[in-house]
């Protein structure tokens, strides 16, 4: 068995870990989208293509997580866990538009609207958050989940999705571009852009596992932080990462002045920040037991990951 | 007191009806948005413009009367019956958009996209879908729907507001625009884009006033049969209303080449439709006591409506 930092033993090997989750995670959106057929078929055929478009699924990943780590059952979280990705590849979707980012690629493929057009690509968009909300209340969840705490982890994500996080940090992002700016409006869009959902991921998770107020407050901090750190990484990875490993050109955030940790701290204080709220993000872990090994590994892993 | 057409009294002034229902609807929308303030302050910004822009809030009032109808309380509703208006309000900002119907006036205003930008207008209509769904699943609620019902509402609006619904209806809408079409694709369009978010309307207030089966089965066939007729009643507004009634120019439909019931059946025979669908409508609440009286008022409404 592999040693960590620490010398302890590794609990979890990360890539299998990771690898059967994603697994898991993916026959669950499979099953959860429709296939394309009807007069409509363009739209969820938009859909599928960006959702299976090779996706990380960090978020469904911590939230099954999060489940895991207060006791309890990650396959019971599949449907709020699938949402969470639906909600992720809407926001993809919708950046990626030439009145956004305009990105022309995303993990190696044309993105969406390079592929069916603006119109269908704004309303794949539009139909996968409405479709986050219809998996999300779906009859099966509730006979493992109360209704109840259903309810909170609905209120919780759309929290995180709407003008309060992620909305609200692109907006910022969008405004602030090619603008000189400080620390606090860098820290306003990525805790908003990137790091809400996480946390709404991870938190949602240890929600409906039935999880204890300081778990949860744990299990915030956890991921506010590393929210924070995987926006970091992105923002290095764009300035050191291999573009045909990242699926996208390189060097792309400061050719169009976007607002990033480097730009605004540099590259080496950014690095250390970054490191930092790792450790903060394994520290806020402290009160949790071995079922948390998989998050504890999981921050380690976007501090080292190349895409 | 007034007449109506079978000679019985008017059980409702339903100008009176709307007019008041309407305060408490936009009252309670007042409360339900924040105001603009913080760095993302633009977007709710945006987000309030179109949500308060003189819509004439007829599916929260649908709600409202919903539950009213099967002997519910209207205001116990009030918090998915400003969900509605926000998910309609989302939808107007999105097919207003450039890309999709390229609309400048709504209402007499200037569209979103024209006052705050595309990428404001996107963000809004993506913030207020995203806040019907954190309204909806607001604690207070839970004081006076059970939690199970009102995941039921959730469910059940999503669905007709995603690409079962409202998205795939805008879809098929784009794909066919300016394209010869028989009767099948005009009711597919708008049996979806209009028709299911009003559906959803008026039944989802009757399951929060827990509406049995057979009130929910006619309050469905009413929603279906006034949504078809209302559609129908902004094409032909299109082409016989005044534009300053209105607030838009008339005549656009045709311009662009747009999927109409007039412009597949011709305008007689729309009307003659939408006769039958508003009696058909009418017959479908032959079970209902007197409560029933306001939809039945706004069924007859929406022929005479000017705008």
């Amino acid at each position: 068995m592999r040693k960590n930092r620490k010398g302890s033993k590794h609990i979890v090997d990360l890539r299998a870990y990771l690898n059967e989750k994603r697994a898991m995670v993916d026959a669950a959106l499979e099953a959860c989208l429709a296939k394309p057929e009807g007069l409509a078929a363009e739209v969820t055929k938009a859909m599928r293509y960006s959702l299976f478009a090779g996706g990380k699924r960090l978020r469904p990943i911590l939230c099954i997580a999060g489940a895991e780590a207060v006791g309890g059952s990650g396959p019971d979280t599949l449907p709020v866990a699938c949402a969470l990705e639906l909600i992720h590849t809407y926001s993809l979707i919708h950046d990626d538009l030439p009145t956004m980012d305009n990105d022309d690629l995303r993990r190696g493929k044309p993105t969406s609207h390079k592929v069916f057009g603006e119109a269908t690509a704004l309303l794949a968009g539009d139909g996968l958050l409405t479709e986050a909300f219809y998996l999300m209340a779906s009859p099966e969840i509730t006979e493992r989940t109360a209704p109840q705490t259903l309810l909170k982890v609905i209120r919780h994500i759309a929290g995180a999705a709407g003008y309060r996080g992620m909305v609200g940090g692109q907006m910022v992002d969008i405004q602030w571009e090619g603008k000189s700016v400080g620390l606090p409006v860098v820290e306003f869009i990525h805790t908003r852009k990137t790091g809400a959902l996480i946390t709404a991921a991870v938190t949602s998770g240890a929600l409906m596992a039935g999880g204890t107020t300081s778990q949860l407050r744990a299990l915030n901090a956890y991921g506010e932080n590393i929210g924070l750190a995987f926006q970091i990484s992105d923002d290095i990875l764009d300035i050191e990462g291999d573009a045909r490993t990242l699926g996208k050109a390189t060097g792309a955030d400061q050719k169009v002045g976007k607002i990033t940790y480097p730009s605004v701290l540099g590259l080496s204080k950014s690095k250390e920040l970054q490191y930092s709220l790792i450790e903060a993000a394994i520290g806020a872990l402290n009160g949790l037991d071995e079922r948390a090994a998989p998050l504890r590994e999981i921050a380690r892993f976007i501090i080292e990951r190349k895409k």
